[in-house]
């Protein structure tokens, strides 16, 4: 799927800025690519873009609406479908981040239908995939991994695609979650593929490419979560990375959403290593990122100065606030210059 | 999935054995829940049941008719779909290993609703999982675990519920793949779940049970397998066994399908117990099922020998030569007598 920038954020009328998340994630990635956003009377979210109509979006060049917010329940209100549909009769493609499928609606199959627009899920996948091969790819690969879900992987592996650019190395990120998806314009929500395909949708996410390219991929779960270590497994094997980052959250006791507790960060690069190598006998840890919200500046300097001198002197950071220069600088003293 | 037997076996007209492999196992497993076998013309296939027509197999009970052969590109051919009408018009259920949907085939379906019968697609998955939750649940589990695809995971798992049902333990076998969900009338293929519900779908086919009820469950894959070890793990997560069985094809020296070579039995040992332990601390391997057939009675016996010295004395055995006596004894002395 490639879905066409520049978006139109669509927030309905959501009560609070949580229900908005995917469309703040978009923007904080590719406020570049935002016209503006929609919001229906009583919308409490925000993305900061102008509010525009949807016939003042097609005058700014807009080719697919985004539909950013989720409803309670997940549902999609009547009243946002009259505004899809508006969308698709003005031309606009319409991506979406909601379980409902947009084509399962008839006025919203229709609409796209007759205007012959496209219609975007980024939650399912349509894509159909090989089984994985395993076999070496050229081009070179980073994977955000984690102690467990939501710690940041994906912000983690945006953080370090723009940082590697910014240093003159061609670096791409490869979108495997619904958000990463719509900031990239492509890629495979990889928790919707059958099982049976997991490792081959992730060799599909970041194929073979130049030498000197990088492709930072976007983690999903983690190898030690009861839940979705299977997919977890299947990404890191597809992947076959070069170096991969840890992603940690060190409040947080208990893994999201089971009583499993948090395995160390030495756990996690242990196995990931242990695992990788199946496809990459080179595969190494080349960084660090803690999620330091929960301390104050100089605690959590001090904080990640532990934690790398607790892993050999990895580098350590949190990429919100001290960005990814010092993972920038072990790539370029592992693997060289750009 | 709950597929009523006694089945009518139908092989349709396949040019050899091998594209009635899903029938032969059945019958091997299961032949007292098999009235006969039902063959078109020029069938090269025989599954040694009596051949008998559907008016017959409806007169002795039977309840479901099985496809349970493939023909050349996995196609249903036409003349196999007047097969299947004519049973279900005779009131029996259809259950079919084949990848296109039984009821995707508009004269099938519409048999199948005149008729009130069902169709089981067993390739497919339609049940609805929730996410694994990774808690303990009561009853004992073994779970058949592999260096590789294809190595016998199924046989043993089957071989061993048998041999600890004639011990006296309470057993059932869970089934992962297709074949195996024809042969127990339930279960779910495994690697057609969507990827987030891997592990969710293992605790769903090995629930909570009384505490002296072994299940013992099928393997998929291998966690050494490129393509598939995220099915692997899942399912090993999932499944929370107290025991597992590793089963090894010597002759093999790259994995199925892809170049990536075997690993060891003692590699598989290691890894099963380190990512095992998340869901059961007490994990234990119990013993090692090789296929011998490449061997001598004599050789065989002196290789399983050295198998076992090689790995502490683990029980080795070959299970359709020497049966799984031997690991059915590690289980009396590991967890105790039935």
């Amino acid at each position: 799927m490639k879905i066409e920038h520049p978006y139109l954020m669509f927030l309905g009328d959501v009560p609070d800025a949580l229900a908005a998340k995917t469309a703040t994630g978009v923007v904080d990635w590719r406020k570049d690519w935002c016209t503006g956003q929609l919001r229906l009377p009583g919308c409490a979210a925000d993305t900061g873009l102008p509010d525009i109509s949807i016939a003042e979006a097609k005058e700014k060049g807009t080719k697919t609406m985004v539909v950013g917010a989720v409803n309670a329940g997940g549902r999609l209100p009547d009243h946002w479908v009259a505004s899809i549909v508006e969308a698709l009769d003005a031309g606009l493609d319409v991506a979406s981040g909601l379980h409902v499928r947009l084509g399962s609606i008839p006025e919203i199959k229709e609409a796209a239908d007759r205007n012959g627009c496209n219609l975007f899920d980024v939650r399912q996948n349509t894509e159909t995939f090989a089984t994985g091969k395993g076999t070496k790819r050229s081009g070179k690969r980073i994977l955000a991994v984690g102690t467990d879900c939501s710690v940041g992987k994906k912000y983690t592996a945006l953080a370090m695609d723009k940082a590697m650019n910014d240093r003159g190395y061609k670096s791409s990120f490869c979108a495997t979650g619904q958000t990463g998806v719509l900031i990239s314009g492509r890629g495979v929500a990889l928790d919707a593929v059958i099982a049976d395909f997991i490792s081959g949708a992730a060799e599909w996410i970041s194929p073979a490419t130049g030498e000197d390219q990088w492709q930072i991929i976007e983690g999903q779960g983690s190898l030690f979560h009861p839940s979705f270590a299977g997919v977890t497994l299947g990404l890191l094997h597809g992947s076959q990375p070069d170096g991969f980052i840890v992603c940690h959250e060190p409040t947080r006791t208990t893994m999201r959403g089971v009583p499993t507790p948090l395995p160390t960060v030495q756990q996690v690069i242990d196995l990931t290593i242990q695992c990788g190598q199946l496809t990459n006998p080179d595969i190494r840890c080349i960084g660090i990122a803690v999620n330091t919200s929960a301390l104050g500046e100089e605690e959590a300097k001090a904080y990640l100065a532990k934690v790398s001198e607790d892993h050999n002197g990895l580098p350590a950071t949190d990429p919100v606030r001290f960005g990814m220069e010092n993972v920038v600088d072990r790539v370029a003293s592992e693997f060289g210059a750009p």
